[in-house]
């Protein structure tokens, strides 16, 4: 039976009294009111991301609504990792062409299932009838002037990648296309599907970075275009060696090497950070690897010629680098 | 020509550095990071609001893009004008069927416009391929212990009202129905048709409030339904007098007096004010309403019997009160 709107929020949205205090003691005013009320810790900067996964270009058609939550907000979570922020609260705007009890429940499940494991409280939004999108917006702190931007590298800076690029992309194709799993063991299977389907925001990382990376940028466009992207907003160039970046066995076994490498360096919907690290500090991060129980693999190095570099096996590799692009020309 | 999306971002939505450092100092890391970093002044609570703006459903194919972007920013400042916040910032979260240039200049045109308007910057947010919908995350501080809620009304509290309500739907009924125009006064038609496209969000208002609403409530679904349900959120009944719920000279000629009361009252999508004053505060409103500049009614009051008596003339008035729900029951 169809729901209206404030039965909606109320029945899947709306948290106990005692959860939601559980959960974070600093939003005065929470869902239900015109807008949310929160405490900010006294001498912190806020961190603000907003982000948008729309039916038929981030998730196909038919994909389970645990995955379409955990996805909106594991992004936003991630863009508040790359800054090295500590996430806090987040609001929900999701458009929905009827409000479907099942989906509903499911939604609700992977969107809270994730808010825990990251102490994020949902403090607002709205919901719409409309073609199926879900905006997150995250909101989160931060120390003045610790943020780690785009632009802060320096030519020499070591430049590294969290976990193994490509993995979502492997995850996806299984999604679009049912002959690539085939003959796929079920564990590789199962692992490429869950980095698409319920990726991990490095939050942990993030925090650890500051004061270690120069400079940090979300993976989510491709390796090889977001770190040109980091290479560029610090005024360097960027040599990458495609031997060193880290791939799945997963990956490997469902693509074959080659092109399990091309798909870590382009595929996108990762939720991995890149960053660079001035050498004298690399020593810190092996610590900190340990710390947050994340693989971290330095694939290459800021330059001073302002190009992108790509070698592998010691030659150059000629693989488009401009990432995804919503509104690339044809 | 179609853009790529990140050249789509820059060229209408970043701004001069100069004109962004004249819009405000306190944004660190604006448009182009991963997320925003805003400096919260010290000592007040941040206030968020997301609300989402559906083609088909908010505004139909072809409104002109300023007035899509003008309301998507509008409802958003109207809700934090209703908890009476001050706006500093927002994000923008944009999906359009192609990155069509004129369509771009006129919807960045209407957003810089009302943004300036109320010294608010545009920080971040994202862009996407899909059914057009615009996404605005809008934020805000306040005192603590200040803000105005849905549920701090008391039996015996004065209801107002701001503005003329009905009025946007006044205008809505001219952009659907253009047999509903026909002989009227071309200053009325503007002046609906305005309304509706370029509604005001009561920010001065809502600010001026603060010490002196006891409860306040965004006039978004209906005036009767909104009014309600701020007398539900505050454990009180409702009673408001038809015949003072102030009407514009353009609804009555469009309409007639009867319908006129009757969207008055039920019409959606204004950006007003409704809220309750303790009676001992009802003078401080009168030097009020001449500092915002803005028309405030008295319209009924907040009962003890939990009810929603409504009465014109006199008499008690029938009118479905339930307002605009996105999944109401068929």
């Amino acid at each position: 039976m169809p729901l209206g709107e404030f039965e909606l929020i109320e029945r899947f949205f709306g948290r106990p009294a005692e959860a939601r205090r559980a959960a974070r003691g600093d939003v005065p005013l929470g869902i239900g009111d015109d807008a949310a009320v929160l405490a900010m810790p006294a001498g912190r900067h806020l961190v603000a991301a907003l982000d948008t996964l729309v039916e038929g270009r981030h998730f196909v058609r038919g994909s389970p609504p645990e995955s379409i939550a955990h996805r909106a907000l594991a992004v936003n979570l991630s863009d508040l990792a790359a800054m090295g922020a500590e996430p806090a609260w987040f609001l929900l705007s999701l458009t929905l062409p009827e409000a479907d009890e099942a989906f509903l429940v499911r939604f609700a499940r992977g969107l809270f299932d994730l808010a825990e494991r990251h102490g994020v409280a949902l403090v607002g939004g709205d919901t719409t009838a409309g073609p199926l999108a879900v905006a997150v917006q995250a909101l989160g702190t931060i120390e003045p002037a610790t943020a780690m931007t785009r632009s802060g590298g320096r030519p020499g800076d070591l430049v590294y990648v969290s976990g193994t690029p490509g993995d979502a992309a492997g995850g996806l194709k299984l999604v679009l296309d049912s002959a690539a799993g085939e003959g796929l063991d079920e564990a590789h299977r199962q692992w490429l599907s869950g980095r698409f389907h319920f990726p991990t925001p490095r939050v942990a990382l993030g925090l650890a970075l500051r004061g270690i990376a120069s400079a940090c940028v979300d993976v989510s466009d491709g390796l090889v275009a977001d770190a040109a992207r980091m290479a560029r907003f610090s005024g360097c160039g960027l040599a990458i060696d495609a031997d060193r970046v880290p791939l799945s066995p997963a990956l490997v076994a469902m693509a074959g090497a080659a092109d399990a490498r091309r798909i870590a360096l382009t595929g996108g919907e990762d939720c991995e950070l890149c960053f660079a690290v001035p050498p004298a500090r690399a020593g810190a991060l092996e610590v900190l690897a340990d710390n947050v129980k994340c693989q971290i693999t330095c694939i290459g190095e800021l330059t001073g010629d302002g190009g992108v570099a790509l070698s592998g096996h010691g030659a150059p590799l000629d693989i488009d680098a401009r990432g995804y692009d919503h509104f690339a020309r044809a």
